[in-house]
């Protein structure tokens, strides 16, 4: 069991999480950078809230973290393999990725291309497996509801929606829809992937669902903050950015402005914490986890 | 059921698994050039021979098409994304795709990777889907078969191993491989969801593997004898090809000879088929089909 201290368990998580990524992942590479280019990105550094989410919804139903670990590191894979796709030149044409090349830079093209489709691949090979729980019937729920989360109408759909306003003014509303696809979809997965694991009710599913609806668009409202904040202070970034032509992401604090924006995350914070009342203490890790979104500064 | 006839049976696959993408695809495509290029690929036309070796398969075991439908059309979507990304200017940079322009020239580059994202994601969701088998082990069984198949060990891997080795001279063992991943699995993986299914036992679904394991390399080699055969006859196109640079594929032929690679096929012909025996007249279809694949003229 995760402990009631946050950062603890933030911290367990992501060790876990990791140790069982490693194990997973294949581990030959003397014969192709595929499977070098498939480790590079997923063993490095990351929050890893998606899987955190995941396995903190479990817990709510007395569900161990070693029953729900490989369903997280599922997921974590198709975040990853959204990630290295969304770098891609005909994407975001982003040169870096937590701080280091990102796929493409350090391989090439083709092989970011591969190692994004194997991860997507690779996950729903994890999960189908009875390894990730005894029961074939929860296994499918799973596929389920992340693949309806990662496809066309979830986060592809996002993806795609993103790149085709870049050009384009948005209204507040359709930036709402769009970083619901590309960001809350995947959230709202990992909660209710929690939820059908702890094969609670569903009273309790939609709660949590709405819960990782406002925690996911908080999320990118507060990435957007940060962001805004370091264009802000830091010029020489600027001018590195206006000479490497990264796509524009669409972006909260442009439309509605940076004030607006940190209202709207506090509100966004109030309103998810009130969803999971129905927990009572069981929820702590969640409410928690919803103010570090919401405080962190990075 | 197919009829014994395997022409009248292959036009009748094509057209019920056509409609049945159409199907399942989503229509909405107002908003987003997504779901068009989706659309596009799939429902254009193609030989529809692995959702055929799947339910010719399942058919052995007394599965009708309706039951074996779903999961025969989820790995064709499988299919397609693996077209749409192949083509793409990073990978073989094919500007056409039968007969029509491949997905990133009617559409773009990041439409084609997404869409290819979105169908590999679709694919799971289907097998997922209550609708695709009632038994949630079967579906479960179709999905660890299908990604495994289509993943880091399997096509994804030979086609990463066919970049890696375009720039190298190539010896027949490897290319052996390389057809064996690149096409051999999915043909595999069509036989052996048949095969569960069908709920048949270990040594009939090893029979029906190993049968498209030396289908599928039939197939691969009697592209490259036919490819081989337009540019030896059409000298234009050659220089349409030079003009464009796509890049060259291992072709067994450049490898042995036109000679050899033709007594191969004969070889694997024979040797398909006497893996079809213990089925008796059941697996006539398939005794077709290899013939049918061997014969063809395109």
């Amino acid at each position: 069991m995760l402990s009631q201290n946050l950062k603890e368990s933030l911290l367990a998580c992501s060790i876990i999480v990791q140790k069982r990524m490693d194990e997973l992942l294949p581990r030959d590479f003397t014969d192709s950078k595929l499977i070098e280019a498939m480790r590079y990105s997923t063993l490095s550094e990351g929050k890893r809230i998606r899987p955190f989410l995941l396995m903190a919804s479990a817990q709510i139903f007395g569900v161990s973290i070693l029953t729900s670990l490989n369903a997280a590191v599922a997921l974590e894979f198709i975040h990853v393999y959204s990630l290295i796709h969304d770098d891609l030149p005909a994407m975001d044409n982003d040169d870096f990725r937590r701080g280091r090349p990102s796929n493409h830079k350090k391989f090439n093209e083709a092989t970011a291309i591969l190692a994004g489709d194997a991860l997507l691949t690779y996950a729903f090979q994890i999960l189908a497996d009875p390894a990730t729980h005894k029961d074939a019937s929860v296994r499918c729920e799973l596929i389920q509801i992340i693949s309806k989360a990662a496809g066309f109408s979830g986060m592809a759909g996002g993806q795609m929606m993103d790149l085709e306003k870049a050009e384009q003014k948005i209204s507040k509303e359709t930036l709402a829809k769009l970083h619901r696809l590309k960001t809350g979809e995947l959230f709202m997965a990992a909660a209710e992937s929690g939820a059908a694991i702890g094969r609670c009710g569903v009273y309790e599913r939609h709660a949590l669902r709405y819960f990782a609806h406002d925690l996911g668009l908080a999320f990118q409202i507060k990435d957007d903050v940060l962001d805004h904040r370091d264009i802000s202070t830091n010029k020489f970034e600027i001018e590195e950015a206006r000479h490497k032509k990264p796509k524009e992401n669409a972006s909260i604090v442009d439309v509605v402005g940076l004030e607006n924006a940190e209202k709207q995350l506090k509100l966004l914070h109030e309103q998810s914490i009130a969803h999971l009342r129905i927990f009572g203490d069981k929820a702590k890790l969640l409410i928690d986890l919803a103010e570090f979104v919401i405080m962190r500064e990075k």
